[in-house]
């Protein structure tokens, strides 16, 4: 039989790099993405693009409006912080965190891969540039993996065990970027930024844009982002 | 301050007693129910009337379409399977069990409780009848407890714990029916059946709907269901 994997894939640079290397290890890839009320849906139109690039057997897009609760610059009317430079993000929880957003995203993984029965979930978390968001670190993943195989038919019938694969967690952004690009990822396709123009321009300016731009920088590869002029 | 909780709330029998009891203990409750998918809305109709009637300090109907996983008879065409008698029942996980539901479920509360500053999460999930779901287990439930205290601020902060309660777990339908009854729930205004009719009225057939009546049998109180004719 195949190996199927379900891939959350926000259209971004770490979950892009994250299916192409799914893709290498031999799964039959599932791609999953949220309409969660984030600002734009620009994210959504790159992760379809990087879907089709990649070959994804299926990808879906999940209607799931996290606004009812707010909390966060990203499904609410908070503006998103900019910054002049990468040296003034802060040590805390930022704001673009989005409460219990990757307990969510796994959780609706952990659906699909149980209707496909498939056991092997990959999730682009990166515990180095993380911006310090409490649902990115190996030991909330090592938890979510316990949970997740008793929570299902798995912890039941006993037949098998589910894989929660995390191959960024301990890669810096720019040894991601090298890995994409052996792999053949044009992040010209990719939407990183929090609060992308329409067309999926890039502010430069917020957490996201800054991590990005510096791993470019330090990978000594050309930034192929598209920024708003 | 306050005590918050999130309750989970069906609009069913057992989350009924639930948001009951969780007032009785003097939380402020913050209703959160789901449009999954799920074959009718009369059990949302019965979530309205019954935060309403406890008075949930906010009820949310969180819109989250399950349909596009499909794998279950609650949320695509399969039929629900109906029985003569509840020896009918078998031993395996049935097919009205919905893929990771409750860890879904549970991950949306975590999400809200984190945005309100709770701790506190009810779940009317029962290890007795429950109808073979591997997600209505204590030591799934366990598992997402741990799990949950590392995915949020409070896993980063470490103010607080996250608790989920349970307190239906080991009770019978008929004790959870006479512990609602004796809190002021007038049963008549939920609904459990998997396959009701647009009114609410319930098929009388279904693993929820024998287990439900057996309850009322077994607690010796007047069954006040409202069945499809």
């Amino acid at each position: 039989m195949e190996k199927r994997a379900v891939v959350l894939l926000s259209g971004g640079l770490d979950s892009t790099t994250l299916l192409a290397m799914a893709k290498d290890e031999g799964y039959d890839c599932y791609a999953l993405s949220f309409r969660y009320g984030q600002r734009h849906e620009a994210e959504l139109e790159a992760a379809q693009r990087v879907a089709n690039k990649f070959g994804a057997a299926r990808h879906v897009i999940a209607d799931i409006d996290l606004r009812v609760f707010g909390g966060s610059a990203l499904t609410s009317d908070i503006a998103v912080p900019k910054h002049e430079s990468i040296d003034d993000l802060g040590d805390e929880i930022p704001i673009t965190y989005v409460p219990a957003r990757n307990t969510i995203f796994l959780s609706f993984a952990l659906a699909w891969a149980e209707v496909l029965d498939a056991t092997n979930i990959f999730i682009g978390v990166n515990a180095l540039d993380y911006s310090g968001y409490p649902d990115c670190r190996p030991e909330f993943i090592e938890a979510f993996q316990e949970m997740a195989n008793l929570a299902t038919r798995i912890g039941v019938e006993g037949t098998d065990r589910c894989k929660i694969h995390t191959p960024l967690i301990e890669m810096t952004k720019a040894e991601i970027i090298q890995a994409g690009v052996a792999l053949g990822v044009d992040y010209g396709m990719t939407v990183s930024c929090y609060d992308a123009a329409d067309d999926g321009g890039a502010c430069g300016g917020c957490d996201s844009c800054l991590l990005r731009r510096r791993g470019f920088e330090q990978a000594q590869i050309p930034d192929q982002t598209l920024y708003q002029s």
